[in-house]
């Protein structure tokens, strides 16, 4: 609901949205536009009034990385003709920001193959404003990819017009069926990866950019790391595994995540496997991340901390906690023990930024970093200091 | 799926089954037969292979307590000519356990209004033998009562067999509509009641029936109080508030239980509050306990513990934990304290019972008693211990 506070940007840091793109800081790689082009469905992103806040993460995620959908455009006509990248990293990233359905369809040559919306209200809920879109991207032939509770599946209306229009509808969130989800057996434990899990003090704070970055680091360092999603932005921009956990019932929220774990394990047989978090522990609205220490059993947490975001995102009324209360609550929770904290720079300077990262670690007696704009080594290299088995030997004997 | 191991019963203890119910041991009591016959529709507890048992729960709790519907007899081959009341309690209740269906439909004058499928495998699922008792009983013009995940209404066969016999399907664990349930938003805490939660160190330990013993002791005392059911046996047996916790979205766990609490507060205007807990907080599968923690904010936490039960029921090897490391835990994750042990007394006679109170009060430090076995007082006096308040004002001064 509320956007991040936009300010003069004069440290280079963003000060909109939740945070820059894996890779943004250093290399300014842009993972959606040129890497991705062949055989990839094409998708549209609807975030009408969203584009760049926190109700808006998910559209925010799709242009900042997907695998699974080329994104050519973002509807939202309070940003007209600006570029995506721009509003939200200052970096552009030539994904424009249209008017409308129809300004998003006309600009291509072919009818674009899918409509993603793009918004994850804390409220789950979609407008009759929203319908209409939706109802006309299926009018167009364009299948749908739905990030809402309300699954458009079991919508007559929706479900309706897509059997008409011989379209498909993606229900991101959807669980399994009862009859198919499994209960927690305790399986994980005897997964041999090295399990981590990315929590956060609270929502929308960049965990899964975090969690990103550092998965793609230690498998460019040679240790073979798989990303576990949990949460629907995840799964749309293309998690070979994970699942939208807010969404399971809670009887099978452990045992689907170990299911998932246990999957990724056999099929990759990776050295480290990193757990996306969801919300905070700490959290009295989203505690799912309960279930995500408890479904998965982590060797070890990696905390993600925002220093001057002072109230829960659209809770004003409840104070973030600090990094220590979190990480006393987590260990005591479960048999896991944090070994960093990341550093969400929102509202920071660059000079403030090294100063948190100079007095936390320095209080906590963990490693801190900053995923975007320190250098990315850092953060695997907080991974290798409480996990030295990982580090890869070297080619050669140092002489 | 576990039995409890029935033992001879020397102590004129309950050795099989989640305990006696509510006020058997000292007025036995039937709450089910004696005092709600007039208007309340009747009906058959569907329990094939699992009376009596763990996973037989939902049906054990309707025999001993039952506002919503008259239990007319319990469908179990097995024990098939038995009274239930006694396989459970060693305590006649006068509703017969039968073969099938036909035989518990040929017993009555009328066909019973319902046929409640009383089974809540820890897997939620149905057989294809059970598929047909329920479009039987649908045949027969029955209402179906239904606990599992697994939702009838949503299946073709059975939805469609309903509409044609003309009768209802009560799926008791279906949630709200999304766009209907609500997010936490701190409104809990301007309730004025004192909230207190029963947790457990297990599940399937005796949560639900102390807290209803509970609640009656306390009302009884002219404190008036109600109890929020969270589980599916709760909301059968008639609870007038309360939410079907384990099969809610969790991103709205915390809301949809802070909504039915500021309810009860709204329309009863009690001065305690109780909350059924589900699961337990330290359990690797089932830690809904934790949105309870989150969503009711409780001023205290009562908890209940099976000193003879090693393992986590279904879970043979998972040890259960010791009540001092729960309450570390509870104390740990919520802003609350616990204010006093509960015994469930399974497998041990009357001295380990009066052994167990004497040692863990005394290493606690909190009261501890069996809500079955020991006078109802001590069960509401413990409340009161923590909340003199609470005690009423005497009639006349003493002299």
């Amino acid at each position: 609901m509320k956007p991040y506070t936009a300010q003069t940007p004069t440290t280079g840091l963003s000060t909109m949205g939740p945070q820059a793109p894996p890779g943004m800081s250093t290399s300014r790689r842009s993972h959606t536009n040129t890497t991705l082009t062949k055989g990839v469905p094409t998708a549209v992103v609807y975030c009408e009034g969203n584009f760049g806040q926190i109700d808006g993460k998910t559209a925010n995620g799709l242009v900042r990385y997907s695998q699974a959908y080329r994104i050519l455009s973002v509807i939202d006509s309070e940003l007209e003709g600006q570029d995506s990248g721009q509003v939200l990293d200052n970096v552009s990233n030539a994904i424009p920001i249209v008017q409308d359905l129809e300004a998003a369809v006309t600009r291509e040559a072919h009818i674009p193959d899918s409509l993603i919306y793009g918004m994850a209200p804390s409220t789950g809920k979609m407008s009759p404003a929203d319908r209409e879109v939706v109802l006309d991207a299926i009018a167009l032939g364009m299948n749908i990819v739905n990030g809402l509770h309300e699954y458009f599946g079991d919508d007559p209306e929706i479900s309706n017009a897509a059997e008409a229009a011989n379209v498909t509808i993606r229900d991101i969130r959807k669980h399994r069926p009862s009859k198919d989800m499994r209960l927690f057996d305790g399986s994980v434990s005897r997964v041999k990866a090295i399990r981590i899990a990315v929590l956060g003090t609270d929502c929308a704070i960049g965990k899964r950019t975090t969690a990103t970055i550092l998965a793609r680091e230690l498998n460019e360092r040679g240790i073979k790391t798989i990303l576990v999603g949990t949460g629907q932005t995840g799964l749309m921009q293309g998690a070979k595994y994970g699942i939208a956990l807010d969404a399971v019932p809670p009887q099978f929220c452990c045992g689907e995540l170990e299911r998932v774990i246990v999957a990724a394990s056999r099929g990759d047989e990776p050295d480290v496997i990193l757990i996306e978090g969801q919300g905070a522990l700490s959290h009295p609205a989203f505690c799912t991340s309960a279930f995500i220490l408890r479904g998965s059993q982590p060797h070890a947490v990696v905390l993600q901390h925002a220093p001057k975001r002072a109230h829960r995102c659209d809770f004003p009324s409840m104070p973030v906690p600090g990094p220590k209360s979190e990480i006393t609550l987590i260990e005591a929770f479960a048999d896991t023990r944090v070994i960093g904290i990341t550093l969400n720079h929102e509202a920071m300077t660059g000079t403030e930024v090294n100063r948190a990262i100079d007095s936390l670690s320095r209080d906590l007696g963990i490693p801190v970093t900053d995923a975007l704009t320190r250098p990315e080594v850092h953060l695997s290299d907080m991974v290798l200091a409480a996990f030295p088995q990982l580090r890869p030997l070297p080619l050669a004997a140092a002489e």
